[in-house]
């Protein structure tokens, strides 16, 4: 196995252009099977297998650098870059990270997750090196999903102005996780295809024969092809923004991409290589349905959850087509996620009142005011910790015009094996600071259901969280109730103690109420299905009477559910107000019900911690 | 006068081309007038007086819907509206925006104020149009300025896609605020002059000869013109994304603009109508330096309060400058701000180390990441409200790598006529969510200097916020010193009641206490610099000996640094705690110091209201 023998970049540095192709076969499999134990991104990374030893081969990380987009497509990078044994270790518990991390390796110039941040970065980066005399050069590797986002824009429209020695390597493989979307999408394909020769040579002809007529242009016919590819090379569009275009390239083939690169590396200016690659490439599961092995589930969990109890994804799917199919005013926008979120059961109903935007969450939250602004009951699914990128959307345009979108915050709390780029711990805190939005977040299927019902007839801007993975399981209850906006619900009388949960938290309340029962302690148990506007006349009432109040959520301590509990009662409460929720730090990637054991935030922690919390309080009233 | 006559866009309907004209320098003259006395923006509006009336002649609102980008820009419309006599309220409390509003008038389609929105609002609402079966195009006015954002590529690249009717006014006059950046800028220049021209020549040229040799091409010298004039039309760009391309057009010219938005407005799918105009034409001061008279201040303003004590901004410019000298690796960012934010100095004395990135605040907070992982002291200067832009971009590539970039946080808090739209009261709350990010305000001039320096020394992500405005006029002590992060100050020990402040208010809660101490109130006075992380040495001594707690901070009071203080107290205090700041709604525009008093915020106010909790505090104290 050569696989074996590569433990850095420069080991790599030594091999033949057949060994890199032998490597590029072993380095496959090593992913494929490794991956498919561990779940995790494939096809992204069986995508640019060659791409990334053709890039190990030409330049020299640490000193250049090289900024992997969205990067879940970096593990070939990984195992090359010294990460080979720990990369069965992949995206659990203190184990590799799926993405680059700089505290990871030296090898990683800059992490990543989000998407379509890498021209921006890397500009930083050479902007840097350049100011400080340092050598190397900067590569960012983004994908063409990731060019339908604003920021690879504004990145490149920066760094077309700057004319600092850039590569962007754009890696064109057609798909973000589904197949692409935008005018963008359409003008790669066709720079890739025959499209823009048929188009070029048309409008050739048709400026030649009204200029010189129709018999001299038969003479110039011959000569067509020449002229036409002379003078309309593709990639134009990048040229005019500052950029040098080169490509398209096959990016499986080592025979031409090595030479290539070399040569980029020794031009001046920005400089956007397209790479065409195939996502999967050369695993026959992966290459046949991208979309489904964009990210594979590890071996375990596949038998164990996700077949018995529905996705809270699903459900809401199937909600949104049941109200779809009443209200014709609904209408449904992703971006780039129609997998994910869901709503792909929608597109199939409903074509025409659904939308792929593309990466591309500020427009999509706009674009949804403006259907909201027009009466449409717009429904946009997004996952929390990509909705970030929309947050001065959702203020300026939604919430301080009062525009009735609805909000389907995916992927709300802790996800996971994803990590700290992707867990949505933060939406409770940062949607509640705006003014007019109502924030809920269910505590089962059943209410999930009923605050879709009653976001749709609120006409208000409405934003309901769930999170990753599969639901309680609880039976269906086919009829919609309406869910009075800022109600709260009281699952249990108790003594003492009052406990406040939202969402997913709240079960484990009710699963922690049972341990606690054998102490002798029987909490008060509040389902705050509002975040809000919170239940202030339950509250009042239920303050009165109990001495301890505990909030729990999935969310970051700071600015939820429980500063929300904490604001109303500051000025008047006598009791103790404890507030559980994820620390105040960004949380590692590892399997999600280990990490949420982790926190402390599951059912049985749960029971632990408020039951501490009942005896230091007894030691607290004695100091009184 | 013509416009006496014209109330409604009907009105306008009925006029001549030469009337068109005259009622051109008539609204210049009404314009100017009005808004060299209100204060307003001047310049962006001159500039499309014959623009909105050629789309009033051309297009009939409300049925069509025009939707104008920031909309700074809209006073001939507003006035052409129906809102000729508010006009002269503009800006102030209770009297018309200065933004379009669709809770001002039907004439609005969409609201503004950020900028890079109107092709995403644009498009919804052009979709929900033809899924109701409604009648009547859609227009959005965007300048080049907003086109360097990437939610403007974003709204194009899904209109491109979409095929709808969608009419897209490019307004370009060369500028945003400033002069323009990006390679889109230039690309417009190119278009707009005869260098596409010469260019295109140059390739044609090349091409021409290598194909046919140097005789043939001579043959074909002469329709040279006519060859490259019909093969590369300007506007290629747009017309790759999807769009067809007009233009450029003369934006003064009613003769020419009428006749093409005639055309336009029959033309099936998306179309961008290049249109060339000049930033304050027809008013000599603002064409001769449209970047000052892009906003101007009213009458009053201007003698009273800002010529005596220094800005805000002033003072950070300054201090920046002043650091910088001393420490080389610092570098300053900004999204299209030089003036606004003070860098305009910074960028005289450093011109290698100032980058103005455009309209692109996401990016300019990825780049600034990069530039930090590399080693130097980045300085993101952008305004509060347009920070929201970049919020992932603050938790994903900043804060989640602890990368040490320094926000200065501008026109945080109450800004006064712009209103809601630019009010920065969601900061405080927006950044104590992040995990890893100190987040800082200063009570006066040498805070915010010692802040700063404090900030490039802590090789920590770091926000400091300041207002809009004149600062508070202490003498500026030129020595740094070092603040040791997380502390406070007592300003002040007194009694019973301790007051906690921040930033701006902290001077407010000092004016308070003088009025406090004629009822015999003597408060102890904190100032909080940082709210995040809070001093929590000073709170626990502080909290044991005083029953009543009030914070103060001109930001939302949810999730800011009244609830930093409730989540520190929440399970231990026994007195209470009063959280001021401003309320959990859009506050409306008005006169900076009149907003903050109607919001309670000033010294005077605060009194008021501490007096009366202090009074209610005594009977809650009976009622225990």
């Amino acid at each position: 196995m050569l696989l074996d023998r590569i433990n850095s970049p420069d080991d790599l540095k030594k091999l033949s252009v057949n060994e890199l192709k032998q490597l590029a076969d072993e380095l496959r499999t090593f992913i494929v099977d490794v991956v498919t134990k561990t779940g995790g991104h494939l096809a992204s990374s069986l995508g640019v297998v060659e791409l990334t030893l053709a890039l190990l081969k030409v330049f020299s990380p640490p000193e250049d650098e090289i900024v992997w987009d969205v990067g879940h497509q970096a593990y070939p990078y990984k195992i090359l870059t010294g990460r080979k044994d720990k990369f069965p270790t992949l995206r659990q518990y203190k184990g590799i990270s799926g993405f680059p991390s700089i505290k990871e390796s030296v090898y990683d110039a800059f992490g990543a997750g989000h998407s379509s941040i890498s021209i921006s970065a890397a500009l930083g980066i050479k902007v840097a090196k350049r100011l400080k005399g340092e050598d190397g050069k900067v590569v960012a590797v983004i994908g063409d999903g990731a060019l339908t986002a604003g920021e690879a824009y504004e990145g490149l429209n920066n760094a077309g102005q700057l004319g600092e020695d850039l590569i962007v390597i754009l890696n064109d493989n057609r798909m973000s996780i589904s197949p692409n979307i935008g005018a963008m999408a359409n003008y790669l394909i066709k720079v890739t295809t025959d499209e823009w020769l048929r188009k070029a040579k048309g409008h050739f002809e048709y400026v030649s024969k009204k200029i010189f007529g129709e018999r001299v242009y038969k003479k110039f016919k011959r000569f067509e092809d020449l002229i036409v590819k002379g003078l309309f090379p593709p990639g134009m569009l990048f040229e005019e923004l500052g950029f040098r275009y080169i490509g398209p390239v096959d990016g499986h083939n080592l025979d031409t991409l090595i030479p290539v690169l070399e040569n980029v590396s020794k031009m001046k200016g920005p400089t956007l290589v397209h790479v065409i690659t195939k996502k999967g490439k050369g695993y026959k599961p992966a290459e046949e349905n991208p979309e489904k092995f964009h990210g594979v589930s590890g071996k375990k969990k596949t038998v164990l959850v996700e077949k018995k109890i529905p996705k809270w994804t699903s459900i809401f799917s199937e909600v949104l087509i049941e109200l779809a199919e009443k209200e014709e005013n609904i209408v449904a926008i992703t971006a780039a996620m129609p997998t994910g979120t869901g709503l792909d059961k929608f597109r199939e109903k409903f074509p025409e009142r659904y939308f792929d935007v593309g990466i591309a969450e500020q427009h999509a939250v706009t674009f949804a005011a403006g259907l909201a602004k027009k009466g449409l009951k717009p429904v946009v699914a997004i996952y929390s910790t990509f909705l970030q990128r929309a947050y001065d959307q959702i203020i300026h345009d939604v919430a301080l015009q009062e525009l009735p979108v609805v909000f389907a915050i995916d992927r709300g709390g802790i996800v996971g094996e994803d990590g700290p780029t992707h867990h949505g711990v933060f939406d409770l805190s940062y949607m509640r600071i705006v003014p007019n939005v109502v924030v809920s977040a269910p505590k089962d299927e059943n209410e999930l259901r009923n605050l879709l019902y009653t976001a749709i007839k609120s006409d208000l801007p409405f934003a309901i969280r769930y999170p990753r993975g599969a639901a309680v399981g609880v039976d269906i209850e086919r009829e919609f109730k309406e869910i009075p906006i800022g109600t709260w619900e009281i699952l249990k009388k108790g003594g003492e103690i009052l406990i406040i949960a939202t969402g997913w938290e709240v079960y484990q309340v009710l699963e922690a109420e049972k341990l606690l029962k054998e102490t002798g302690i029987e909490p008060t148990i509040v389902n705050a299905r509002f975040i809000k506007p919170i239940d202030e006349v339950m509250l009042t009432e239920l303050a009165k009477g109990h001495k301890i109040i505990v909030t729990v959520e999935e969310n970051t301590v700071k600015g939820g559910l429980g500063s929300a509990v904490n604001e109303f009662l500051a000025s008047w409460y006598d009791g103790r107000i404890f507030n559980i929720g994820v620390p105040d730090m960004f949380i590692e990637h590892g399997e999600q019900s280990l990490l949420r054991e982790k926190l402390g935030l599951t059912g049985k922690e749960l029971a632990g911690r408020i039951l501490k919390i009942c005896n230091n309080f007894n030691l607290l009233s004695d100091l009184r």
